[in-house]
């Protein structure tokens, strides 16, 4: 059964979960730059995760595209292997996806995302014509349904669903944006309302903030296809990651990314009362970004599993709410084998010398800004802030 | 080379991660158990971990043996597939070790860790043979050297080394103590001193406690060897999570363990800071246990590089203290692309409403001694701690 | 000269601090009623408060006239000696600041505060009465203006206001609300709004919140001035605890009020930035409430003394951002005698088994709720709400 | 009856709190020197925080004479009016004490603190000098008992317990140190042996740590007594603020000492522990230093009422456990009308970007000691320790 048929049911679609974070720290993906390559240079381990969130539940799996656009390789370039061409990156991930799918029940979502063209402001034309490249090899390897996903900027998401749309497959859309809106001041509300109005049949956010604060910004959208007397399923794929503190563009700006999130990391009871608040909401495509691993995605399909009536195939390893810690040798450790223990601890961190919350860097305090304002290409905080606009950073 | 050959040259040798707790993550364990079955069971997903620390810049790939003892497994035994033997988990954990190893340049070392029957008090014969049974596989498949590790109690320890040493393979022993000493009250210096006169060549501490903690206990072992002018090789294979608020008997007691970790992880740059303090305290095998990711091992060579000459094979997915976000488009990340900015980050929680640390559960203070006392095994927190000493918890 | 005097030449006026918190830690008010019957019983205790606040800066001395309205004298009677009269308390406090005064350059505002008639919805007339009862002794006494303070709902200070009025003195008015608005949802800028019409001169806020959220919603009755093109001056007499993790209600609901507010206390460094914000915002009249102790007044006028061209006399014994530390044995307590080492200081709390934030207390969640719906005044959440309303708790 | 009288009766003696903390923040000290001239400046101040005390259940009223030795006078002289003589200083501290202590029932004590003179190397027969000045003005005033308090240096402290005790009064002896001991190293067990042998009849310690970490220091000393076979009253006069992350020299060291130590203020609940924490080790003169409010010296004389079978007077202005919420208007707030409540809750800071601990600062690591190295008094680490040795700092 395809997405939107299963959807349309009424069943829980669970997501993946995120694939740069994960291989970063498996020795696979450079942060910074972000891209995929490793499909071509090291297909098992990016086999291996996809299998990984498959036993752990997931019903979609993304083909490990993200950042795989041409202009984005290129200007990564220095960091791939000069012979990997954006061809290859996409077709060696569909490949990898669809062998993985067929071990299980999943679909294959070929998935693209921002592009540079866009925020060097290329024209609409280029731009699409960007996402018209990956479009080809997701055509050929016949990928069950399409995700536009990542975009600041809802201008370039539309664009994005107006060439996946084209296929004829479903379209899924989320943006990485926050309660404030894009990057250009539009709402959540509306983003979805154009976004649907370009063809999505699924809207939502992923990435760049943590469940709570993504709930709450597609519990706008929903307002704003309300408003609007529009339909599309909700979907939400956050980070895995602590984040009450962030600004308008989400974790990027915090001190700590991309390599001291540590102690902003989600446990699996944190995980489920996203599931359960994302469900409670109506949200029915429930998966994660960055900072989700596996076992991140079972927290969705327990907490889910009397919904859904069956549990996945990674439960074999995992006792709900802690319940298999019952045999072990110390008595105040099996006491820790019960729901209510996990579910009210407050875990420490273990640092007394951190604080609690960050302040986000950002336009106006930062070096970033002298630098610019240095360079004279703004000496007002207004021509820095549009010159940010305009630079689309 | 052996091993000894190349800690006799002075040569760094880095060893490996965390199995069970990693591969809890990725749904191939079960935590409670934390039996090794999965070497039989997904043999690709215990093989891709391999992988990963070797890329990382392992140079000890430690079969994944842990708690593989025959009493061990049946002891657990309601979890794992009925036919699988103790013989073909250790044999599947050997073969798949060696294959990871002939990728690059790794030795394996086969390990035993405590057994079920010593905490059970059965004698001295009965725990030797369980390890002896062991050994049995490791030899047959011909590991480079043998591992005793994670032991509460020196004396099993000590038999341990006994049994391995027979085998004419060298033999290192790590204890899971901190600078408190073994559970019998053994101080660290001491049980380095009864270790390196069983057999030992390699002695250390892994598991338990943090990396700052596990430095101070060999450094205590270190003492203990040289006033009784023992000479031995020194290791450390510490937890990659911050545990200063720990007991005496590590971070099983925190009300975290084991679900609820995540704000107590490491970052790659405290792990550096870890293997700077290791070396610069003689300590020439230097790893990582329960904690420790792919990329924390990373840490770890990529931090010792210049002594070493080379980067791990993982780090051209690295840059070294994040330089390669000096290209990111916003310029308040690129401040980011510099040692001094993530050596002296202070990361934050995102959890405002969490405490810093957290108080041990253990005896007197716990459900675990009411139990006890409601079971009329004992009536005084004195019977209760001789009951503990006795039970071997 | 008076207080518009000096206002509408653009001085600046330092108001006291929090008199019932400080006098409970000295052992003179009770905590829960906060009645100022030790006006009678002590008058030395609050005279020495009086004279600190004076010497630390305040142009301003309130008459320690909190809570002294008849309702709730009798209301809270059974901790007050029988024979002392409200009227003797309000006496006597009046006598006492008078006396003060004259020790330096300060006037005398007589203040009233919110009534439990007004609470157990009295009518107009009634809860007039109390205010005017009060206010009979201000003219007796002949104070230099009124204050109408520590209103939780505007329809109840507009009363206030229009008693105090008649009296041909200036008023001042303000409100113990945040950006949120008063418990009817009227906003700050129409609270503002309404104020300046029944005749306030001078409307802002005080108590309940911290200083940063004390301004912010001065900000939002200055807007609510401007729209409806209204002159008046601004004033601000915020707690001396940080309480970021308020809820609408203010500190009354977080779970550490009114015994563990300790770690909440500001420090001099965040009183002067308190001070230069709210000056910076317009705001003229400057003071504290709760958990203002003299140093923190002191601050304020550290702060200001270069507007103000003076510093005030308890500042001979206070060197400016603690430059009199030069004078220390030790080197590094000597670093410390700079502005830049202050302000940066991020003060821990020694309390690493705490957390930073705390949730607040309310309906909904509490026994309070619980315990209506047991005595069937509310069965729906909905229910609650209105009653928490109508009964204006 | 005398000190000992009670002492040696079983009665439970509490003393009184911090002068100069206390006082600087009403504007009467100035940190840093930490002087009592206020004595002939202010008497009213003074004599109103005696009369807190006193109503706050102590029973010793320690004469305001800290740093009061003619040395420390002049040294500070610069902060000091000229005509106000060491001299006048002692009686009027003297006299005010006196004047409170006949209000009610409680002695008066003379009182001696550790010079400059020692610090800068003078000899026996100086440092005594100074005591000596003291002494002879609490002769003429004729005070109850004689205490030398806040001593570093066990040697300086032995110097004062044999000039006083030549008075034949009474004479208590307490140190500023924690379990590390004095700073020539001299162990707490020793200092106490020292002290006693010198003729002190109670013993303890007074400042620098948290009462935790005081009740350590007297535990060691209690068991230093018993090695000795000596006797001697029990005497703690903690900080009220939380240091668990002190250095041996206590909180002077830490980064916020002493403008930004607000958020370690203990609560009166954690003061509670405190003083059944001591009674419960033998400690029967328990009092506080700095930090130390009239509000905390009640929570000692409540925590222990039900031994001694009275409430201080100031009680009368306070409900046990905060029974006088139950009168709250919100039912929410009535909940915390219990003793549960306020012994479980974990106050929460307020301050989500402070960290919980601090580094505290001294030599090796601070610009202190790079200052002595710029100017050749030292050049490593070693000369660096001895020069602070024989610096005294």
């Amino acid at each position: 059964q395809g997405i939107l048929e299963r959807l349309d049911a009424g069943e829980i679609v669970i997501g993946d979960g995120g694939f740069v974070f994960a291989l970063e720290k498996r020795g696979y993906v450079k942060a910074g730059p972000w891209t995929p390559e490793a499909t071509v240079e090291h297909p098992e381990a990016v086999r291996q995760l996809h299998r990984e969130f498959l036993r752990a539940g997931s019903n979609v799996l993304q083909t490990f595209t993200f950042y795989a656009s041409e202009d984005k390789l290129e200007n990564r370039g220095n960091y791939v292997a000069e012979k990997i061409s954006c061809h290859k990156v996409n077709e060696a991930a569909c490949d990898i996806a669809r062998e993985v799918a067929n071990e299980g029940d999943a679909l294959v979502a070929g998935g693209v995302s921002q592009t540079p063209s866009y925020l060097s402001c290329k024209d609409k034309t280029e731009v699409k014509a960007a996402f018209q490249k990956q479009l080809e090899v997701f055509m050929k390897k016949n990928v069950d349904f399409l995700i536009a996903e990542y975009f600041e900027h809802v201008e370039e998401a539309v664009w994005a669903v107006e060439v996946l749309k084209e296929s004829g497959k479903p379209v899924a859309a989320t943006m990485c944006i926050g309660p404030e809106g894009d990057m250009h001041g539009v709402s959540p509300g509306q983003c979805a309302v154009q976004l649907v109005k370009a063809g999505a049949s699924i809207v939502g956010v992923n990435c760049h903030f943590d469940p709570e604060t993504s709930i709450e910004t597609v519990r706008l959208m929903k307002e704003g296809l309300q408003a609007a007397k529009l339909k599309a399923h909700l979907m939400c794929q956050p980070l895995a990651f602590h984040t009450p503190d962030c600004g308008k563009q989400g974790f990027i700006d915090l001190p700590e990314f991309p390599f001291g999130l540590e102690p902003r990391i989600a446990t699996r009871w944190d995980i489920q009362k996203y599931a359960r608040k994302a469900y409670d909401l109506g949200i029915r495509f429930i998966g994660g970004c960055c900072g989700f691993e596996p076992y991140h995605i079972r927290a969705i399909a327990e907490e889910l599993a009397p919904e859904r009536g069956f549990l996945p195939e990674a439960s074999e390893k995992h006792g709900s709410w802690g319940d298999n810690l019952s045999m072990h040798t110390k008595p105040w450790v099996r006491a820790r084998a019960r729901k209510e223990y996990w579910e009210n601890l407050k875990p420490a961190s273990g640092r007394p010398y951190c604080p609690c919350m960050s302040k986000p860097d950002g336009w106006g305090v930062t070096r970033g800004a002298k630098e610019l304002m240095q360079q004279k290409e703004a000496t007002t905080e207004q021509q820095l802030k549009e010159l940010f606009q305009k630079k689309k950073f």
